[in-house]
């Protein structure tokens, strides 16, 4: 099992890890939109574990992890309780919130692709389902909040391709043979590494050639 | 066989009532959107059998009931022929419509635990899989309608606390192994009064801590 | 298998232009509204291969199709690409874009109906999943780009109509034992000719009896 790439433990804790801070930014968004307690808890919920309840349905691996694993389940509530009470204090560590959504981010494209290429789908597959595990809670997140995803927004900083570069960089390892605890550890870091410099340099994904003109027939 | 609480011919019949109810407050809703015919009829189907689609997917349940049996399927449209044509009486009777909301949340949360755990779920994912029961079809209503499900907005009387009682007691039963019709019946009444005190009452839910000092931050 | 009603490679081909119109629809959307080239790659993606996504899910068909057959991955990003580029053109030609939509949506309505049945649902779940195959991603498009589904607004042309229509001709020579190749043809060029004709004379579907009463009754 290409799976094990880690001791079940590890991978287990770093799972969680990322589950955590996945689930801090629905509640987050929660608090901002002005929903209830129960409203934050739902949205932690979705956020953490949407991603990969989308993959696993997928790739038919019933009940999905998130079902499966009561550690999962609790996990985003503790999140929501957390946020609940001392959210001006979580608002003003957003910097770290970033930086731990990037660690999270990283670690479910390079896990999502293992995990769907172990079920058999093929290395392009796998890569975009990797990829549609580590950005799919943030974008149920956005619709459940009744906003455009910011996964799709020009004016967001590059969120999509880092995940990309992770889940190519597994896909590439897996062709050749070489995916282990180490190659892995790397996609992780250059996923995340990557996500932070997008943060820190703004960087923006172009939006169609042609806007002007397009703008215009608009107008 | 856990699931078979009730004599299966019982059981059928309240789950349509249930259907009925839901679908009704899908399609009242299509006719405020100002949708067409066409909207009215979807918006009645997702709301009655979205629910128990996201529950049968997730234990694997496929085809999935809302699919499988006619009378799910056919149930949805005749509350969208009631709604299509009878919509002022049926807004008329909005009390009504809620106490039967009421009711189908509280059967739809002790049917979907029980089901969930006939599949091989855990106790607690169990609940929390009733509760989805329960509330995702209305969800699902809110997001096609464009709107913030009022499951999350603070705004709303308590809603997914009836359930969360209910399936929790369902869960309580099957763990001290007393779940029966009668028992079943109790945890349906009691999401079902509780429901009806919040709307009577008013209850809402809490919303974050420190309201006032987040406001003034995004002001 | 009534599923090989054409010799694969026609079917394939079939699926394949179905799948390519669908996504420039999304992708035109994604451009409207000021996505970037990600958010029109994901709105391509997901408005050509949602509705098929869904129908596999419901019939236990996993992996689906979306994520097995590289021709299904590839075939969205080729429409992104081009409108990405050339959209003003693309737009210029949404009369084409039209025309081939409907042909997406007839074809998808009959192949999503047969491949329902081949997986042992009944004559009318099949019809019903095949217009949920045909309509599933231009709903979940709208969703993502924060919009009313253009399928329930009672201002756009006819859409669900043809493709029931479509779908319930497969159901009946289902049912009559007479769906070959031929009857196919005339289920899929019947709903493509109804909705061409739903688009040159703005047919419309009916909102709620007695509108006027509930408007009063909202004002």
């Amino acid at each position: 099992m290409l799976h094990e790439l880690f001791t079940p433990s590890v991978q287990h804790a770093l799972d969680l890890v990322g589950i955590f801070v996945f689930a801090i930014s629905g509640a987050l968004l929660a608090v901002r939109k002005n929903f209830d307690v129960f409203g934050i808890a739902v949205l932690a919920e979705v956020t953490a574990l949407g991603g990969g309840l989308f993959r696993d349905l997928i790739i038919g691996a019933v009940p999905p992890a998130a079902f499966s694993d009561l550690g999962y389940f609790i996990t985003p509530l503790l999140a929501a309780v957390l946020v609940f009470f001392l959210h001006p204090e979580v608002e003003r560590t957003q910097n770290a919130v970033n930086v731990f959504d990037a660690a999270g981010l990283g670690l479910f494209c390079v896990t999502g692709t293992t995990k769907a290429y172990d079920y058999g789908l093929g290395l392009t597959s796998s890569a975009a389902l990797g990829l549609a595990t580590a950005v799919g809670g943030g974008v149920l997140r956005d619709i459940l909040a009744n906003e455009v995803p910011s996964l799709l927004r020009w004016d967001r900083d590059l969120y999509a391709v880092p995940a990309i570069v992770g889940a190519t960089i597994v896909a590439l390892c897996i062709r050749f043979d070489t995916l282990n605890a180490a190659t892995s550890g790397v996609a992780i870091v250059t996923a995340f590494l990557l996500r932070l410099a997008a943060m820190r340099y703004h960087w923006r994904a172009p939006r169609a050639w042609n806007r002007r003109s397009a703008a215009a027939e608009e107008g």
